[in-house]
């Protein structure tokens, strides 16, 4: 199990659309914890590049994250019988919201990107993924079927799923998975749930880790709003097998974080919910776009990520942070930067610290 | 300071209604755990009856918790200097939801209650406790005024303040807090935020504890989803002094948790946040009343409580539980009942079993 060798318990988060860098994947791994390449958004012949770049640069294990298209998660492993439906898009509150989106394009001096289904080369990534294995391939936003799993298992891959609740947690045992990431609602970035259904309960990291360790004996990564070395441990010893750290590398030197992003996670604005940036619930710094829109934006992804793209595109290349998805976690206040190398070692030793001394708390 | 003398790093959440009752305070206290007296919603002289209860069965120090109204939070420590709007509540739509109220309460055979602005005899009870004094005086839903703490500090009382955020947090040390009880979303019962705003961020119990943890300089106690040894070790792992407990408490014998709660507490329905039944944002377990109702509840507290009250005694009495609240932490499904003096001890047990291995893990 290459989670029990990892000099320090720590993963780092794959976070796609050009955070995640294959040298922050390398410096992770040289450092002694697990690097991962964020395949989704990428075409195949990026993802095969960032994973050629990796293979140059450390010999340790790392990961590729995939994104599991809606409708693989419906044939594949259905959470429910209504799962057909809840992957249903509104297509009359995908057009009213597209219509919002008209002034912000021309705010920005762009159009409205055309909304379409798409599934990220799904089949083209597996084949590719089997074809020349990696250590681990995790996904997020459902299972894929018990079949690809095996057919990745059977090269070599682990595979690692990501779940919010304990239903999915047995579905992802169930599907075959080697190892679960478990994602409370206060991480940064995309909510990995299966569904994007409205009302979900929200679990939070630690209610997670508790309520799936009772329920599925796999080994647990547990991620969201951990990012220092205290709460590492606590989520240790809550029964994680290791830690998934996305927010706590947004200042590093290899992670491309925007510049206008990085100055805002200097200051103190709450995150918040929302579907306003990609249909699909993620969380984020609260700015201009994220009020204005969240309470209009459908469940429609990928259809609302492609119809925002350019609009992001353009505040982001004009540094206006109102107009593009500032993601964070809950806790990105405590979150430092430097080299991420420098980071590992330095968050893997408060650690061992922490679990240290509660053990002096142990005494009656 | 009374936490570090605990035997158990373990206090006994007040919960209002006629949940907790003086023989689980005692039950607790004896068992070396930190009792309290729930005071809110209760006359001046009935909660003196519970004190006077509690000091008969134990010599252990405990502790009595009261709400803070709605206009005494403004006037003391305001957060922001919205505050005094934030407060009032809206005619129109408290007018509404009455109105719909009404089918429901024909349905259990009684009447809406009359909703009424109230400040659950905040001056006789603190002139009480001034007067009387108990070694603890615990707050929720904001902060008593400067004075109103250090004349109970000045009779011997510690003040703990309830926060949700780093702001309350910051507020509740410049009022002159002891101690603050930090309370993460996963929390059962009512939020303990000083405004009932919407869309907070929602911290969770950890991502609290360790933003507060680095912000302000006071015992915390850590409240919100910790059920079991392992949660609350890892709480004290991430900074806490010691944990709250609330839902574990609820199947224990000495508290007065409905059987009909009790039996859904067995199930596996998900918990939500909700207005519904008091018109103050709260946890319960997801039933008939909080999906029909939660859309159109205002923020209007303590109105919506009076309005309801006869159609929740009424469901009470026939014993349908989808009329009434269930109030619930997220991680209910792990709590476990029988004595809770036995329970006390157990989860202490636990808690340094989970430290004494978290050591352990402290190896490099």
């Amino acid at each position: 199990m290459i989670l029990d060798e990892l000099r320090h318990p720590i993963v780092q988060a794959p976070m796609a659309g050009g955070t995640s860098t294959p040298a922050l994947a390398i410096a992770v791994c040289e450092a002694g914890g697990l690097g991962f390449v964020a395949g989704g958004y990428r075409s195949v012949e990026a993802m095969q590049a960032d994973i050629a770049a990796v293979r140059i640069g450390t010999t340790a294990p790392f990961g590729v994250n995939l994104f599991v298209p809606g409708v693989r998660s419906v044939t594949s492993v259905a959470v429910d019988e209504q799962s057909v439906d809840k992957h249903a898009v509104d297509a009359q509150a995908l057009q009213l919201y597209v219509d919002r989106l008209g002034p912000e394009a021309e705010h920005y001096g762009t159009q409205v990107g055309v909304p379409r289904p798409d599934d990220d080369g799904w089949a083209a990534k597996l084949s590719a993924l089997v074809a020349d294995p990696v250590p681990i391939v995790s996904f997020t936003f459902g299972a894929p079927s018990a079949r690809e799993i095996s057919d990745l298992q059977g090269v070599g891959s682990q595979v690692w799923l990501t779940v919010t609740d304990v239903a999915e947690a047995r579905a992802a045992r169930s599907a075959g998975a080697d190892v679960l990431v478990l994602q409370g609602v206060e991480a940064g970035g995309h909510r990995g749930s299966w569904l994007d259904v409205d009302e979900p309960e929200g679990l939070s990291t630690f209610a997670l880790l508790r309520l799936v360790s009772r329920a599925v004996d796999l080994p647990l990564v547990a991620a969201g709003g951990l990012i220092d070395g205290p709460g590492i441990a606590a989520a240790l010893v809550a029964g994680a097998t290791a830690v998934q750290l996305g927010t706590a590398f947004l200042l590093c030197d290899e992670v491309g974080t925007h510049p206008v992003h990085r100055e805002r996670l200097g200051g103190d604005t709450p995150t918040a919910l929302t579907r306003a940036f990609t249909g699909r619930t993620a969380r984020a710094l609260r700015n201009r776009f994220l009020d204005a829109h969240t309470r209009g934006a459908p469940a429609a992804y990928p259809q609302v990520h492609f119809a925002t793209a350019p609009i992001r595109a353009a505040a982001r290349e004009q540094g206006d942070g109102d107009g593009f998805n500032l993601f964070a976690g809950q806790t990105y206040r405590l979150a430092t930067g430097g080299s991420a190398a420098e980071l590992v070692k330095s968050l893997g030793a408060q650690t061992r610290q922490a679990l240290a001394t509660a053990a002096t708390r142990a005494e009656p």
